[in-house]
């Protein structure tokens, strides 16, 4: 098999628009950088495309690593340059992978006992943590409104180490659709909110439930919360305004599956 | 007052020095940029030295900001072009503040009730986000080890949101000296660890207290994890091996004073 050297092969053309979110909703696919990444979501499930990787790397890695092992059919030899001038890591590895996206519909969402709904969470971190910290905490869906940061974004992959290919989720649902998906299922809805006295850790929470998370800075959209049966809060005791969007989300997911 | 408009002046030369950790430490100094995080600080308590300001952005600020009019001794007049070769932000504002470094002593951090030990955090998005938490849920005092990101830098700043004014810490401590410290003081020492079997909220938490955590990869250094009376753990549900630092740190802080 030749080595692709050219930023102008088609390959690599289409490889380069998935670092936009656009040609990724389009396409179905996204992209990881580096061996970690692509191991630890091979291992959590993703479904792999494409493996662009140079020869010198695979030959090192091919006796051991079960993703390569298993792909040999989607795997193309890049130059180590060709993957520097396309990667967004500053000092890559000779990897870059392509992933089809997991593909959930509305009712394998809807169907969970715990939802986690995030309305706007912008901060590729945030949403990665969150996202982790859902999994772990043992909510079983999540659905991510229009206008959060994609999913599919390299920053949020590696914040969710692996947890987004363990839970369904649907992403850019727009508002009114949110709305009807919550007012059609028969389930207490609570959403943290700092406009409110009811302490996240002095209620009983009822089931099946949804968990509204909003904005860093702006918090739920209104016309979400007035769907809630109950706004709950966390005690802040210092001079603190508020607790970071994922402490706060972690905090409540826990205290909820306690 | 003239404006400063060359980089070879001594002010921005001693300035710019002020990015790099060895000479924070040396001059017991710390920067900021942006209106926000200044604003903020102020507010929150920071000890400013010196601001460096564009005269345009200084003409539009004077009415109302509280930490340019009680600092007018404090202000230094810069070049646009000037801040935009110091920073570190992208597209700064047209301001750069130099704080004076708070400053307690052993005693003040070693009375409290409830103190957080901070072993070699690394990542200064978690760093910052302990702090804050720390004060939300009620920690009084932090030892940081050396080793740990240090706190004065930009990016933990921002991530503490101002928390870093309110809670008395000593940092760059060695590991024999937080030794003797624990050792010294008639307390219980708790410690966030995977491998134990205690579950952080399966337990009543004895006072005073310290809690260790530590680094995101490799948790806390045997020599400290054997100080512990008790170690915990949280538990995990989904297919995640852990959770983000911050978020753990939260959940333990949280719970423990509850």
């Amino acid at each position: 098999m030749d080595k692709i050297t050219s930023i102008k092969n088609d390959k690599i053309k289409n490889l380069r628009k998935l670092y936009q979110k656009k040609y990724r909703k389009q396409k179905g696919q996204f992209i990881l950088e580096g061996l970690r990444l692509t191991r630890g979501s091979y291992n959590a499930g993703a479904n792999l495309d494409t493996i662009y990787i140079t020869k010198d790397f695979y030959n090192n890695l091919i006796k051991d690593e079960a993703f390569l092992i298993n792909n040999q059919d989607k795997i193309v030899f890049v130059s180590n340059k060709l993957i520097k001038e396309v990667a967004d890591t500053e000092n890559p590895q000779d990897i870059i992978t392509v992933v089809n996206e997991p593909n959930f519909n509305e009712k394998q969402v809807l169907s969970k006992e715990y939802i986690l709904i995030l309305d706007r969470v912008q901060d590729p971190g945030n949403m990665g943590t969150i996202i982790r910290t859902a999994v772990a905490a043992g909510f079983q869906s999540l659905i991510i409104t229009k206008g959060s940061v994609d999913v599919f974004n390299l920053k949020v992959l590696r914040s969710t180490m692996g947890a987004i290919y363990s839970i369904p989720f649907i992403k850019d649902v727009d508002l009114d659709k949110v709305k009807a998906m919550l007012n059609n299922k028969k389930q207490y809805i609570y959403a943290a909110d700092l406009n409110t006295e009811q302490y996240y850790n002095e209620l009983k929470y009822k089931r099946p439930l949804s968990l509204i998370i909003g904005n860093e800075a702006h918090g739920i959209r209104e016309e979400l919360l007035d769907l809630a049966n109950q706004k709950v809060k966390i005690p802040i005791r210092g001079d603190i305004e508020s607790l970071n969007a994922a402490v706060a989300a972690g905090l409540i997911m826990y205290e909820i599956l306690r």
